[in-house]
């Protein structure tokens, strides 16, 4: 298989997301024009992307919505149970557990821990908060391969360390701060600050465009 | 000035976060290298990022932080003050509206709503929940200009909604879900399921790389 560029990888789970969308409302087959409409993106763009993965698509017909989701399911490795733990069972890392539910794949969230010993022993739905001391012996248990990083900035590099010495491969961080790990481990920002300020980025700029003073 | 591409919009951010950090601790320059090993870029890479806004660094000596810092606020625009609004008091909206304390910065969180009766009038910091009513008078008085939506899916498309007809420009949407918005809406989807299942992918061509077995 051709290399698959990040922003394809990216774009991926959209997609699965929408066509999952679709195949609930016994929708069989979909053009890549539809797909463009629903995704704000453009249809050679999605067939492009498509077409890394073979060739998916019939003229005229669209593609077949079962087939397409199986295919990116396999891609993204989603037929296989994948095992995620979690360190800061604050309000992200509670909410984040809430995922669960739309986690309809094999990908869960099987474990939570906290260092502060009022939390543990707290349940988050079905789970039941951990002290870190648990975290390197359920790591092997439970085969967690992905680590969530919800503590705080200050405490965020710790539990990096930890996560990689319990034996994980990934890291998602919610942290407002970069992580050091070593090379063989993934490591994945999730920091709504980033967000936020690319996105105000692009607001000033369209005022620019429209010519309206930046500031009263 | 060049046109910026959207992953170096997106960089910016985190260039802001280190520099920031560097700031702190009375660094008065750095290099790119430096910066590449905090960073996990290729110094080459910085260089060119940066190049966009202007000569900065200086053979020898590197960039001047504070200049660097001065320099990224302004294409940010964060110079200006910048009014946010949230919809969605759960465990999600409550854990965004501590991140106040990292938006040093003129942007600010500066109301929530929810439309949950029992919600509405509960305190989250220094901010007091407000009814859905109360939205569109709110993003007028207090010059709104980004909405973010942290409600479940179903509920996500009307909070969009109501975000685009009072008058925001853009939307961060926490929504495990694709919403429709106007061409003149910015929006930006920070969904964590998406980080997750790309993270995933890369994990597991890892273990192909290494040849270990994908499923024992």
């Amino acid at each position: 298989m051709k290399k698959i560029s990040e922003a394809v990888v990216r774009r991926l789970p959209v997609y699965l997301q929408v066509l999952n969308d679709l195949h609930k409302r016994d929708v069989q087959t979909v053009s890549s024009q539809e797909l463009g409409n629903k995704l704000d993106l453009n249809p050679a763009q999605i067939r492009k992307d498509l077409a890394y993965f073979g060739e998916f698509g019939r003229k005229g017909i669209g593609y077949d919505v079962s087939y397409l989701i199986e295919k990116i399911r396999q891609i993204l490795k989603l037929d296989q149970p994948l095992s995620v733990g979690l360190v800061g069972a604050g309000n992200l890392g509670r909410a984040l557990c809430n995922y669960n539910t739309y986690l309809k794949d094999n990908m869960k969230i099987t474990a939570v821990f906290d260092a502060h010993p009022a939390v543990v022993g707290s349940q988050i739905n079905s789970l039941t908060v951990q002290a870190m001391d648990d975290l390197k012996p359920k790591v092997e248990e439970l085969n967690i391969v992905i680590g969530i990083i919800t503590v705080p900035a200050v405490e965020a590099q710790n539990v990096a360390d930890r996560f990689v010495d319990a034996g994980v491969k990934g890291i998602l961080n919610f942290a407002p701060t970069i992580l050091r790990v070593p090379d063989h481990i993934r490591i994945h920002y999730a920091d709504f600050t980033t967000e936020l300020l690319s996105l105000a980025y692009y607001l000033e700029k369209k005022e620019e465009e429209d010519d309206e003073p930046a500031v009263d």
